[in-house]
């Protein structure tokens, strides 16, 4: 069973690209008559029949649909790395999780702060599609660390800087995230941030949080961060209750 | 800096492979007298002198250890996949989040079951070394599920299978796990478990639990449980004390 993200929605019709026209009918042996699962990407599953092929793509028609409320919400501004497969491996996993918001950083220490974006944009799509993720999320251009901490104004979020820079303040972000929503989470490049760094984003309001002893890989660690907060908002609200 | 895994110690003395000794020497430049970090794999780190080099190896002089209890213990059995590369992710990221187990299964549904253990050994050795985790998980040799349930004879665990097999029975890890001591956690394949194989692990005491409405890769699936019981682990004990 896989998903396929729609390119537009016409009343009860849907319309899917090319690309993933191709994987339907191609790879998946799909025909006109067929039931399939779609996705707008923004909380709505579609079950559709497939009604025609043009030239310009698959159509189909709406049989039921199920919209998902988004119950949790992360925005991750993790450094870019200096092997762009790992960076890649980061989208994907974090997609599956269910990240809401990705911002590639580039940081005093980020290596080689390059991303193919139309590249992770079509690893994070293939994603959604193979974890039935009722949302794409959203991906935002590399950008400096100074710049994004002046961009974030919402002040209506929990923010965490992940970092072993200041050890005396460390807390598990298991015990400083409270629960509540969107959460905000940088994270630093190989080798940290710069003490600079976390003293700027302290100052803007992140607070210092440790992900346990061992030192995680950027793109583990990026990643884990999502799953953290997912767990910790399903445990701290369930108590709430 | 960086953690070098110990051949073996003689007294106050660390010795290393060749293998690791050019590690330390070429690629990281390290000299006689320069201070080291070493790691037993058994939970005790040492801060070391280096002594000297011969065609054996490097030999240390232990200034200082420090051995890590390990806390919380879990033990995941996962379904290889037809996409090694995909299996050694797990097998990486798992060592660095702190997995204690790890048994590749093969399962009904279990594509291509291969595996070169030296060459996953090799990996979760460098993930130890570059995480700086004070334990060296154990890789188990390939096994058929059913052949593994039958092993399990250690009836002191909270045992439970990630399937989407029984939906009526379902409950997140989160909420399923007590917080207690081990944890063994079954993961299938591409495509889950049969039904039939949920019923035995059933049978053999495994409580079914869900990861979320996302389906997650088997490589994700297994990788993500270790972060779910490390958290969980960390919050339901902080709350019993």
């Amino acid at each position: 069973m896989a998903l396929f993200l729609i390119d537009h929605q016409e009343d009860n019709r849907l319309f899917f690209d090319q690309e993933v026209s191709h994987h339907m009918l191609r790879s998946l042996r799909k025909q006109t008559g067929d039931l399939i699962h779609a996705g707008d990407g923004q909380g709505t599953i579609f079950t559709a029949t497939i009604e025609s092929e043009t030239r310009q793509g698959v159509e189909a028609r709406i049989v039921s649909q199920e919209f998902s409320p988004k119950d949790w919400k992360i925005h991750v501004a993790c450094s870019l790395i200096k092997k762009e497969s790992r960076f890649e491996n980061f989208l994907e996993k974090a997609t599956e999780i269910g990240v809401h918001r990705i911002t590639p950083l580039i940081c005093e220490r980020t290596l080689k702060p390059q991303l193919r974006e139309s590249r992770a944009r079509k690893i994070i799509h293939s994603a959604v599609q193979q974890s039935f993720n009722p949302y794409v999320p959203i991906l935002e251009s590399p950008i400096k660390l100074e710049e994004h901490l002046r961009n974030m104004k919402e002040v209506n979020q929990e923010r965490f800087i992940a970092t072993a820079v200041d050890r005396e303040q460390e807390v598990l972000l298991e015990q400083q995230y409270t629960g509540r929503n969107p959460v905000h989470i940088l994270i630093g490049p190989e080798g940290d941030f710069t003490p600079f760094e976390v003293e700027m984003a302290m100052e803007a309001g992140w607070i210092p949080v440790s992900l346990g002893k061992n030192r995680l890989r950027t793109e583990t660690a990026a990643t884990m961060v999502v799953q953290i907060i997912k767990s910790c908002f399903y445990l701290k609200n369930e108590m709430i209750k």
